[in-house]
């Protein structure tokens, strides 16, 4: 109970740190016969891989996965899936300066104050590049639910300091437009509105100049997404939801729907009005198909989807680890300053995408076997 | 896994509906030796209680508990600590019009989605009603993490629609001045900024005559928190405070620090600065004594806290229970329209304040207890 | 985590103790929509209950069930499910003799040595009096076992002292065998075997007069079970079941199948041999319907249900307070006698009989929601 | 919670199959500061491996162990600890025979039952090859104990077939004695009754060339386990104990202390005495150092240690493959007989010691900072 682990049924563990072999997940709870191989991790990961852009760190990480466990013949087992991704760049180098003084914004100092010890050499396992494995997981997660009922998970990038994307309509966002502008180029960004998307990179790039960051907000949209998951109480979906966007390094806050939006709204004009679904068939616990007209709710009520796109939003802060100098204290409590060496990322957001999505994803699979757990119904 | 238990050393597990004998909190993992009677629980049974003052539900609860194990001869035993809390008011009345309908806003159609079937008296189990027995939990986790660190939580009001609180020092307001005014009175709507407060009161008083109601936000400080505790991973502090405020109807939104604020920074400007504690010893685990000069870290780096005060805030949205008729459809998926009779908060903050300090509570206690385990040290 | 719950699905929480208020148990997941009253938990209470025969201990206690929460107009809701039974004599007593003395066989010097403190009006949390309302969740339990598979559970007395019974299939006992002779009487310890139970009853009344006790075993066996329950490494069938029975106090041993006999056989004889089952469809996975010849295996094989019963059997020493003086220290670790005064049972078998059975139903229930949740199958 | 987890504060996830490119383990609550290199895991890797003698199976596997994270500058760091071990031989080969036909006494059959496809290959997931990674956990596990309170964990052959061995002892039994036999050769059976051990390695020799296997059972004992350790319902550890052994392959029963030989026994003289413990401290919370004079108790009463050395004996079926003709059925249903190709241990005992030894240990560690975490103390 360390924490390494996440989810209930659909439940991941890892391991691994920036400087060390390599990070591994275990992902335990996924249906067996499911196909699955090598090939489908590559796309996310791409997504995530430093390098992709100039806008982003320009580190080199191939990040080539492993599948060690939990497939044959093409399908997923039932058992325990492992995958191992390798860290490249081991050599060693010298550290002195991140050896022996705290990073300011980086856990240092809480991991010193943890653990009594530390690996200097990085963040170690604080390090987002654990995040790798769980956009592996999410792979998986996103196997699950579209094979189930159809969901997908879409994230992208909707604020970039004071630079805010205007979307009309979440639930319309495509993957495609997350990551390809209208005339065929990459959309290095990941913000669909477009011309946001040019003043976000002119920002970044000018902080990059600079020696600086720039922080932002990111929306994650699961769509159909059947009403019905979630638990009443503590694992309520918006909890769970939440906690998975605030197991990501630098996410300060999280929102969904209208979000905090609602602290100055009065009840008669936040509800949002039920209304029959056209066309639609009952719902398979034999509620009816009914809509909202409005979705300030984002998906949710009570805690348990109703059908509706979930909306989500995250706060990203600036990177910590700047080229420029800071001052902080030595871990001997002795006043310096510091510049952190190395290629790190002027902008986190355009990574942070796909990693949100898996989180996002990973939970929504974790419900669905809980539903199907408890309420999938008894044999007719 | 039905989501009924929050936390994993200090871990509650509830069960109870608004409408049934009670409800029962089964609190696993309390230390032993700790003094605790009935009379601990009442001030913030107390500061929850429907009818305390004219700005909430005119609901009678008395809201008595009943220690069913756990205590012996005044003190904890480490064994599970059972706590119940009848419901007062339980004379059948006519449901009629909430029996087919789905209140907007509520969990009544998703609560029909998920199980097929629902208790149609009212919220059922994801009535607030439930919240009762959290308070009595956060009681037990207050007490732990006062004998254990000195370490307290204070929640207060911090916006009502669209007036905001102005408060300096978040760390230095006390339980004192947030439920009692200069003038001795109390202060109802638990804003520590007393101008504020006056003017949410109105604001509050305005809508009730309505028949409307209002949403805000609440800020809670934990002060006196040890710096290393929370886990680098899944478990993060941060991670596992907001799935806690998360799990509270009508949050729809937790941030902490400077929260969203921070996606408009550079990180020059966001990174709080290292600096020696003065006069301090080293931490337990022999990391120095350190502070940061500004706290928009919200008291946790790498989602393990600092030292420095942890400070949350979450949104809370407007009741949507509400007297004025609102459009909705039956059960059967008909158009409908509907007015919530019966009292109702025409705004949730005041009694929300103490509910959000015992859900911070009672993560710390897991925290510390956590910490206890793995990093408490071997006997030396 | 100090281990007051059990289960993953259907997972049960519990509290309470020997000498306070009462009992209480929170049971999660169950699934929503079976049938359930008060009346449910009436039979297997009075199996289970204290003065219930001349050869079991003379307390009183009248074990009144009551429902906190989870039912609704006679229905279960998917929401936690409590159940309170309370203590009826509480009257203070002269605790004298066992306040400053360790009971041989007893907890109170490991609760001693564990909590630095205990409650030593009995056997406090460590009581068999805990185990009402397992009885009670075990009630649930079998209901979700038949209403999904028509799945049984029956337990049985088959060895006290040196007699034992003859059982020439276990899987044909029925719980009307093992409660009634065929004469109609009751038969009070619970042996199907007549002849043996006899002599049983014979026995367990000459140690009574001679204020001694003996041991015995009892044998459990599941009918009607689905090949496919179970998980393959850790949570294998048999572990969880072993462990079931484990937890109850005074359990010393556990075996399945041919068990400790397996330690003289050559695989040539020990292996059961598969044949076709006739007339049967295939297993719900699509394997063929499939039966073994004999049953060694216990009805598990790798840890899954193969579909033959399930057959374990439980070693359950001979009750530890006994009226006849014995040898022991004070807590002040001071050398010294004792003689337990009260009512006490001269064998525990009798009354083991239908909380082992509730044991084996709940892992069975668990089990079979996690197969529900995992292979139970994407919508077709 | 498919099960491929064990343990709550020091807690194994593992993956991996027989025909896979190998097992990974993850360990999570392992408290940081602990030496620990790859050198650590080899001896007990190598009681496990296959070909260490003519007894067991003539497989070749290296079983190299490499620590993927958690350990920086030859000291665990706190954070997850994964260690994995490739398969060696993963040639292609005619799987022909166990393809089609359910290899008797094997999971076959129920892996299709289940999961409605399986590895066909070998055991895959219910391999025993999955114990590697468990021996590794295990010596992490032993490190701890050793470390906090200089527990130790033995184990040892007792039975095999009918060759039962005579230890006077089982807390004077060192793993020097259990490996190495008087002349210095290796004790290749694991029985420290030499005699015993002379007449079961002729036993095993005399089946292995008649193509057929043989059960046996083997002891554990943990010794200088503190009193205290152990929850006293569901968690008992003599449950938690049961457990671990119940996971591993094969195992058909577990008993502690006197075992099924309570059945027999009065309480009068089942009860073990307590005496003052000469020369020894007060435990560590604060009740008096105690002994007992003998130890049919195992060293748990009420599930929690007393401080006595805890002894557990499992009995092993024997090996269910055999290069006789067995009869079985097809996957389609079809009666046929099958051969078991490959290289099969004739008896499953000299290898299952360091397993179970690291089970326990594995036990005895997670329990340890459930203690610290609960009953630790408030700092003074």
């Amino acid at each position: 109970m360390a924490g390494n682990s996440f989810g209930q049924l659909f439940r991941i563990t890892t391991a691994g740190e920036s400087h060390g072999p390599g990070n591994v997940v275990i992902i335990d709870g996924v249906p067996p016969g499911l196909p699955l191989t090598v090939e489908d991790f590559l796309p996310d990961l791409a997504r995530r891989r430093p390098g992709q852009s100039r806008i982003v760190t320009q580190r080199n990480e191939s990040d080539e996965p492993e599948i060690l466990s939990g497939v044959f013949e093409g399908q997923t087992t039932g058992t325990s899936l492992a995958i191992l991704i390798r860290n490249q760049d081991q050599r060693s180098r010298d550290y002195g300066d991140i050896r022996d003084k705290y990073r300011p914004g980086h856990a240092d100092f809480s991991f010193d104050a943890k653990y009594g010890l530390r690996d200097y050499r990085g963040g170690g396992r604080s390090s987002a590049r654990e995040t790798t494995v769980r956009v592996a997981a999410g792979v998986v997660a996103k196997k699950v639910i579209e094979t189930a009922f159809g969901g997908s998970v879409v994230g992208y990038v909707c604020q970039i300091g004071e630079i805010r994307a205007t979307i009309d309509d979440p639930a319309a966002v495509t993957l495609d437009r997350v990551e390809t502008l209208p005339n065929g180029e990459p959309n290095i960004v990941r913000c669909p509105d477009i011309a946001a998307a040019g003043r976000m990179v002119a920002l970044i790039d000018e902080l990059r100049k600079e020696g600086d960051s720039i922080g932002g907000a990111a929306e994650v949209v699961a769509s159909n997404i059947p009403a019905g998951l979630g638990e009443p109480v503590f694992d309520k979906l918006k909890a769970d939801l939440a906690k998975a966007l605030f197991t990501l390094p630098a996410v300060l806050g999280v929102e969904y729907g209208i979000g905090f939006g609602c602290a100055t709204m009065r009840g008669s004009e936040n509800n949002d009005v039920f209304v029959p679904a056209d066309g639609s068939e009952p719902n398979r616990s034999g509620a009816p198909a009914i809509a909202t007209e409005s979705n300030r709710h984002g998906g949710m009520l009570g805690g348990i989807s109703t059908g509706q796109p979930i909306v989500l939003r995250a706060a990203v802060k600036p990177t910590s680890s700047l080229p420029i100098e800071q001052r902080t204290v030595t871990r001997h409590g002795d006043p310096t300053t510091i510049r952190t060496k190395g290629r790190h990322d002027p902008c986190l957001l355009p990574r942070f995408v796909p990693i949100a999505e898996a989180m996002v994803a990973i939970v929504l699979a974790d419900h669905w076997l809980r539903w199907q757990a408890q309420c999938g119904g008894f044999p007719e």
